[in-house]
């Protein structure tokens, strides 16, 4: 059989992804007591690995939940993931879920054990490519994202209820994609994305309430390469409404620019100028090995 | 193979429960884009499988899932996965589940299919029995419930981070279970249960903010049956603190009192006089066949 549409991992043993299954029982499902991450594969070379184990083990320790795999093990499992599928382009997430207490004992979460499940499969773009050209529609879902107090946003997760409402509101009113509010109407994120809103040439982000994603830390890195002023605070909505420009980062994509928001037409409905330079920026940057961990996919090599 | 153990449902076939897996790809488990329902049986019969159905349903409305299923298909499939096994006394769940959209299909959940899969095991109980009988030690968490307006709590689902981190507050603590509040302070629900407060002989419970248990629903019919007043409305905090008596209810468990709240002991650290007529009576009314819905074990019969 071919691995080239994917590979996973589970319990030591590399399967097929279609093998990779989770018994209706288990508390990662049941309870979705389970976090993740996911890491790209572009031109051969993971992007940031490090900063995506490090994030994954800290996601691990707010939900307490422990594989037996150290860091060190996860990441020769995601480049044998890689490398036995020989993408050069990869998606690669890893979970690490809660197994249901052994019979025997009180139904607590402290009695289970934790299980690590990780695949590799061809690069997935958050968004068809051409929606990406034209740039993104997105709308201010009347949906809050579920507050941080009640569940941490940094600690990466599969609480997507609210975003799966939103992204039936946005398909409703013809958009691509939601952009969420707290609950005190700041902005903080989409399903799968950070927001940026652009000012007279100053970079807007929020601070809190939503993922500290790797590919907005690298926004924010280009920004300082770049030039471009950018402030890491509170957003809110307002602000958002009458930004310059707006784009979006996510690992299933890069930089992706926004030219409509709700009603409103951005620009001359493309991506602005500061978004077009920090979107050829980021790839450019990838392309030239930045941050880059590069797959060995020939092991006699 | 014994079917005692439990049996369970998917795509129009019944196998044992460790062979029903959801793959780590579908969105039920990766988004916890999902619903589903618990109905128990007690001495060969469901109980108000009927309410147990129709719930599941609006849930499933609520959260735009589509089973090929009818409400029929299911009552029949719940009845089967029971017969097969045997079990006089079951605890019975059935999920909707969406799964990923189909490949070249844009990745909205719009584009996707819905699984059913239910499964029948011997009856679970929320705590051990000698926990019942002693009377459960309960802590109000210090993490809010997820505010209706993010996720609507009467549409049963897996979003249980919440739940997770207050029953390890409860466990660091020496308590049972946690009970949460609102953002508001005000009294919501417990994992899996439902709340009572009891104050001169006046049964309070929160009127939003929680899962419609149907065990609730019973107890709110047995307040009727039994002449006690039963007031459905919002419950501070403090009234929880201060009450004469506490239970709670779930279908894995029925009517439990509740001896300690945070450092306070309740009573004489015994289930108060009206929780125990309460349980009595529920247990009393399921024996005589209250809302019941026999199993058939004998096909042949």
């Amino acid at each position: 059989m071919s691995w080239a549409t994917g590979a996973a991992y589970k319990d030591g043993r590399i399967m097929p992804v279609p093998e990779a299954t989770i018994p209706v029982t288990e508390w990662g499902y049941r309870r979705s007591d389970v976090t993740y991450d996911v890491v790209s594969v572009w031109g051969g070379a993971f992007f940031r690995l490090a900063d995506h184990i490090s994030r994954f083990r800290a996601s691990m320790q707010t939900f307490r939940l422990t594989p037996r795999e150290t860091d060190e093990d996860i990441r020769s499992i995601l480049h044998e993931l890689v490398r036995r599928t020989g993408l050069r382009e990869a998606y690669v997430a890893m979970d690490c879920l809660r197994n249901r207490p052994p019979p025997g004992t009180r139904l607590h979460p402290a009695n289970a054990t934790c299980t690590l499940l990780a695949f590799a499969v061809p690069y997935v773009w958050l968004m068809p490519r051409e929606t990406i050209e034209r740039g993104v529609h997105l709308i201010i879902s009347s949906t809050p994202r579920i507050p941080e107090i009640c569940l941490d946003p940094r600690a990466k997760n599969f609480h997507w209820a609210d975003m799966t409402r939103s992204l039936f509101e946005a398909e409703e009113k013809g958009a691509d994609n939601p952009v969420l509010l707290d609950l005190d109407g700041n902005v903080t994120e989409g399903p799968g994305f950070n927001v940026f809103a652009v000012t007279n040439g100053v970079v807007a982000t929020p601070d809190r309430g939503v993922l500290e994603g790797i590919t907005r830390l690298s926004v924010i890195e280009l920004c300082g390469k770049l030039d471009i002023p950018c402030e890491i605070r509170p957003v809110p909505a307002d602000e958002l409404r009458q930004a310059d420009e707006i784009f979006i980062s996510s690992t299933a994509g890069g930089v992706m620019g926004v030219t409509r928001l709700d009603r409103r037409v951005l620009g001359n409905d493309r991506p602005g100028p500061l978004t077009e330079r920090m979107r050829e920026a980021y790839w450019r940057f990838r392309k030239e090995g930045w941050h880059a961990d590069p797959v060995t996919y020939d092991l006699a090599a």
